[in-house]
């Protein structure tokens, strides 16, 4: 991987990295902040994964994760949305929410998508082998995300408990079989088969195979998306009737916004660095 | 003045207004904070002034300065950069160190300039008592800035001490009529006048006339525009020379970005929040 640009930030490192990615078939940048604490020894670390529309950078300029990050001695891990290149198909009217910035973190398995969009992949192994390898993180995990990013840290967890200590998420597209942006998106990525989508599906993996992670949720009562696209009553039903640990918090006013984010994001760090601690 | 955007960000409010301004002859947006002290009644303002390029949502979704005024109990007010319209001049190669997004916090004499470029009389006087009397504001003010709006913020300060309580900067121009960048827009907005020149020069101004407030200055060791164009020697020089109390401190490895602006806008805001409580 190639260090693209480099800058210091709250007494770490806010760098930004770019690489080819196997599983996607084309190059790609990500950004990371390694804290102070990294100079001096392997840190856990926080995958963070964006919403529609976003790049690695959206996160990393705006959410204000650094200060905290720096304190905890936590690692940053920010994967850009989607595959990047002139080569790399995107949705034929240019939507937001399908094609280049919105890969939902899934393996596309129909044409023109299966080229590229394996983005499951990417964010599960080959983006940890590459940092592991290459930066001085233990190893040890924790993922979040917003929106659609919040929908993809779920499935992660949900289907790979083993690979983190907890997940978190803002306003995650909490049952995509269920909503439009979903709809659309795994139409597109996974044709027909409602059992492939099933297994992008927070909500439904919840519920069918528990989840024994410690599971931290935050959606703004005043977003715009919470009825129609985002439906975390479906994510809290499921983890009752599965007796698993979600924490589900309705933060009155809030919106979709970065500036939801920026206000919670130290609450979710200091979650992820209790379990990562032990 | 009419609000555009309201969001909810660490139990205040961050807003966007439009209104006609009478000194710039266009109408402009500005971006407020307001902490939730201010729901109880009227808190202290710092303002910020941002640097080329920029407008009012630069530092409103990048500083990361809301949950420490947030925590304080002070408003932020965020003005744009310059005026704003498709009758309002810019550059005619459109550089984005002259005209649009480059105000420089003077007031223009200069045709085409002077017909809307009136940037210090803009924040000085019309915005704040625009301000004042629609929000729930005491009227104390402190002042801050980055690059060009830490020249502005210094300029305005020097000039106007009965109008504030502190004034701070990062990577402030320190001395625009010894700089590239300064010499470019005095030249362009002021013409040949060089006594009108040293009216916006921050380190002549202090020589000249000292200062009573308390002046903090952050600046980047690591800044590539810090030898050609910030500067900041002339103003310690000044400072000395005048017996004046500043504080001027160099930070190893930091650059010219917002991820330095993050990194140290809470000590900034410590530091007013001391003077306006006073």
């Amino acid at each position: 991987m190639q260090l693209i640009q480099e800058q210091k930030c709250f007494g770490g490192r806010q760098i930004r990295y770019q690489h080819e990615a196997n599983s996607l078939n084309c190059s790609m940048q990500f950004s990371v902040f390694l804290p102070p604490q990294a100079e001096l020894g392997p840190v856990p670390a926080v995958y963070w994964l964006s919403g529609l529309t976003c790049t690695d950078e959206n996160f990393s300029s705006k959410a204000g994760a650094q200060r905290v990050a720096a304190e905890l001695g936590l690692a940053l891990i920010i994967p850009d949305t989607s595959p990047r290149g002139e080569d790399v198909a995107d949705d034929a009217e240019g939507a937001y929410d399908l094609g280049l910035g919105a890969g939902f973190y899934v393996n596309a398995t129909q044409a023109p998508w299966s080229m590229h969009y394996r983005m499951y992949d990417y964010v599960l192994n080959e983006l940890p082998a590459l940092v592991e390898s290459e930066l001085p993180l233990t190893g040890q995990r924790a993922i979040s995300g917003h929106s659609m990013g919040g929908h993809g840290a779920l499935v992660l967890a949900l289907r790979n408990p083993e690979r983190f200590v907890s997940v978190s998420a803002f306003a995650p597209i909490s049952s995509p079989t269920d909503c439009p942006w979903g709809h659309k998106a795994l139409e597109a990525y996974l044709g027909d088969d409602k059992a492939a989508w099933a297994e992008y599906d927070a909500s439904l993996l919840l519920k069918e195979k528990g989840c024994s992670l410690p599971m931290l949720v935050d959606q703004g009562a005043a977003d715009n998306f919470l009825a129609e696209q985002l439906k975390p009553d479906a994510l809290k039903e499921a983890a009752e009737q599965a007796g698993a640990s979600l924490e589900l918090r309705l933060q009155p006013g809030y919106d979709h916004s970065y500036y939801f984010i920026a206000s919670f994001i130290e609450e979710h760090l200091r979650f992820h660095a209790k379990h990562l601690s032990r």
